[in-house]
C-alpha cells in the first residue's frame, strides 16, 4: 500500500472598493494578472437598466482583444434549478476559447455567482475565477465563500464543488438598483454572522434597523462590509474551508431555511427564509433554555425590524419543515450537529433535536414570531 | 484588501491487492472507515460476465444495510459524451441517501471511473470515492489520477474537477475478461511514463513484449504495478497535483492523441490513441535532435511489438491533427509547453512546434512507423 498526503494552498483575495465600474477606475484590469489571455463576462439579468452601463463600461475598461464575449444570465433560482442552463454557461466558456490562465467574471446575485461559478469550476478542472456580488447577499456573504453549486431536481445546491475566487471584488455602487425587498435580504446574513461571532456587529444593526431600511449608505455599506469580513475570515482561518468535519457553523438557522426555500418552489427567497430560520432556532433554544428569553426577543425583534415577514404558508406543513433537520445532516454526513445561538456572539452545539418542541416553535413563529418567547 | 491563504491536505492512498472480491478478503470492508453509513456501487457495462460475479460477491462482503444500491453504466466513451448519463449517476448517487461521509464505489474502465467519479466529486460538493480499475489502462494509470472529467460537445475532458479519491484498489484479478486489445491498451501508459520517468521499466517492457502479448500475469503484473506507483509518485511528491503550473509531465503524447481520439468520433482507443502519440513525439524528437535515432526507434519498435497498429485514417488530415496542440495548450493557458522523450528515462521541454516537421513526422508515422526514423 502506497499512502501519501497530498497538500495543497491558494490565495483567497477580498477587495472592498466602490466605483470599480468608473472609467478611471482599475480594478479590473488589475486583478487580470499574469500572463492572461482572454476574459468572458456574466452579467445578472436581474441588474436590469445597470446592465448596460456595466456592459459599456467593461468594453472601455477592457482590452477588446481579450474580452471575448459579455454574455446574459437569468437572475435568481432559475438559472440554478435547470442543468442545461449551467451546461450552456459551460459551453460559451468553452466555446470563447477561456483556459486556465483566463478569466470568467461573473456579476450577479448569490444564484447567478453559483451557476457561473459551478460552470468556471469545471471547465478544464477549473478557469481563473471573479466574483462581483450584485445583492446585499452576495457581498455580505455568499461571493466571499469559496462554495458553487445548482440545483438537481429541487434539491438545494446539490451539485456542485468548493472553489476559491481569484478574487473577490465588493462594489457597493453595485447596488443602486436592488428593490427594498432584495438590499434587506443580505442583512438576514449579516445578522446571523453578527449572532455567530459579534456582538457588536449585531448591536450596530440592532440600533440602526431604520437606516438599514431607508437604505442610508454609510451604515448599510459598514456592515455588509464587516459581514464580508467575518465570513471571509472564518473560511480563510477557520480551519475547515472545504467542510470536511462535521459542522457548517456559518449555516445557522439554514437547515430549516434550505427546507422552506424548497418547500415553496423557491418563491421565498435565501434572505428571508435565513430570516424565519434564525427566528424558528432562536425561539427554539430560548425554550430550550440555551439562550436567554430577553437575546432571543431582541433577535427576533431586530429581524422584525428589518421588515422580514417571518411568517410564510410553507411553515405549515411542519413535518415536511424538519425533514430539512436531516437533509442538512446528510450534505456533511456523519451526526447531527447543529448550531444555535447560545447568547449574542455566541454558539451552542447540539446533536439532537426535540422534535415536539420544534414543531410547538415552528407554529408560534408562524403565529407572530415577535410574540413567540 | 483582505489577502490570506487557503491551505488544504488530504491523504492519497493506493493498495494493490489480488483477490479483492473473494469472501475472505476484506479490503473493502476495511476501506470504509469512519462513520460511514452508506455505499453505493457503479459497474461498467463492459465487465460483462464477470459483473454478476461482482454483484453477488459486493452483496457477501457489505452489510446490506450499507449497501444501498448497485447500478451499471455504459462503458467507454459512451458514458463521457452525454452529459445526461453523468447526470443520472449524480442523480442516483443523491437518491440513495450518500452524504459526505458515504461511499460511491466505481467498478470499471478509464471512462466509467471519470463519469462516476466526477459525479461523486459533485454531488453534496464531493462524497468519498472508492476506485477499482478494471482495465490495464486504468490500473496502471488513470485510476490513480486526482482527475475526473466529461466530454462536451466532443471535445475530451472539457468538464470535470479535481478530486482525491479515498481510496485507489488495484486488483489484478479483475482484468481477466479484457480483450486483447483492451489489455494492449494500459501498456502505451507504461511505457509512457517509463520513457519519462524509469528506463529500467522501459527496459523490462522492452525485453518482455511477446510475455506481455502473451498476457503472462506475472511479468504484466509487475509492470502495470510500477506504472501505476511512478504516476502516483508524481502526483503526491510532483509539487503541482491540480496542475497549476504551466506543464503536464505525465501527458508526453497526448496532444495528438486527444485530437485523434475525439477525430474518430471516440473510434481510436485511449491507449492506441497514446501509443500513436509517443510514436510521432518519439519520431519528432528524433529528427529535432534531441533524442537519438536508436532511442526513438526502440520506443517505436517496443509500440510496435506490443501489437499497436501506429497507423490510423484520421492522421491524414494534418491540418486538423495539429489543431490538437493548440487545444492542448489551451487547456493549461500561458505558453505552449510540450514534454518530448530526450532519452529513455528522460525529457526535454520544447515552447514552440516546427509545423512543417511535425506534418512530415505525421506522414512518416502513418506510412510506416518503425521505418520513420
Amino acid at each position: 500500500m502506497m499512502d501519501d498526503t497530498i497538500s495543497f494552498s491558494t490565495e483567497h483575495r477580498l477587495i472592498t472598493r466602490r466605483g470599480v465600474m468608473r472609467n478611471a477606475d482599475t480594478t479590473l484590469s488589475d486583478a487580470l494578472t499574469g500572463d492572461a489571455t482572454r476574459i468572458i463576462a456574466f452579467i445578472d439579468d436581474g441588474l436590469l437598466a445597470a446592465q448596460t452601463r456595466i456592459e459599456s463600461s467593461l468594453h472601455k475598461k477592457l482590452d477588446p482583444d481579450r474580452l471575448t464575449d459579455i454574455a446574459h444570465v437569468p437572475g435568481g433560482e432559475a438559472c440554478k434549478n435547470d442543468p442545461t442552463v449551467w451546461l450552456d454557461i459551460a459551453r460559451r466558456i468553452a466555446d470563447r476559447g477561456i483556459d486556465r490562465h483566463s478569466y470568467v467574471l461573473a456579476i450577479g446575485g448569490g444564484a447567478v455567482l453559483d451557476a457561473v461559478g459551478f460552470a468556471a469550476a469545471t471547465v478544464h478542472r477549473g478557469v481563473r475565477l471573479l466574483r462581483m456580488g450584485s445583492t446585499t447577499m452576495a457581498q455580505a456573504d455568499s461571493a466571499v465563500g469559496v462554495k458553487c453549486a445548482i440545483n438537481l431536481d429541487g434539491a438545494k445546491n446539490m451539485l456542485g464543488t468548493f472553489v476559491v475566487p481569484t478574487a473577490v471584488i465588493n462594489d457597493f455602487d453595485l447596488l443602486h438598483t436592488l428593490s427594498d425587498t432584495d438590499w434587506r435580504a443580505g442583512f438576514a446574513e449579516a445578522i446571523k454572522v453578527a449572532i455567530i461571532k459579534d456582538a457588536a456587529l449585531f448591536d450596530t444593526i440592532a440600533s440602526h434597523a431604520p437606516a438599514i431600511v431607508a437604505r442610508n449608505e454609510d451604515h448599510c455599506q459598514r456592515i455588509i462590509t464587516r459581514s464580508a469580513e467575518l465570513h471571509y475570515t472564518h473560511i480563510t482561518r477557520g480551519g475547515d474551508p472545504f467542510e470536511f468535519g462535521p459542522s457548517r457553523p456559518l449555516d445557522m438557522g439554514h437547515w430549516s431555511a434550505h427546507q422552506l426555500e424548497s418547500m415553496s418552489g423557491y418563491e421565498l427567497s435565501h434572505g428571508r427564509a435565513v430570516a424565519i430560520g434564525l427566528a424558528i432556532d432562536s425561539v427554539y433554544a430560548a425554550r430550550l433554555g440555551v439562550l436567554h428569553d430577553e437575546s432571543a426577543r431582541r433577535i427576533v425583534n431586530t429581524l422584525d425590524a428589518l421588515g422580514f415577514e417571518l411568517s410564510h404558508p410553507a411553515m405549515e406543513d411542519t413535518g415536511r419543515l424538519l425533514q430539512g433537520i436531516e437533509s442538512f445532516r446528510q450534505h456533511l454526513g456523519g451526526a447531527l450537529t447543529l448550531i444555535l445561538p447560545a447568547g449574542i456572539g455566541r454558539t451552542a452545539t447540539v446533536h439532537t433535536i426535540d422534535k415536539q418542541l420544534m414543531v410547538d416553535t415552528i407554529r408560534r413563529v408562524a403565529d407572530g414570531a415577535t410574540q413567540a418567547v
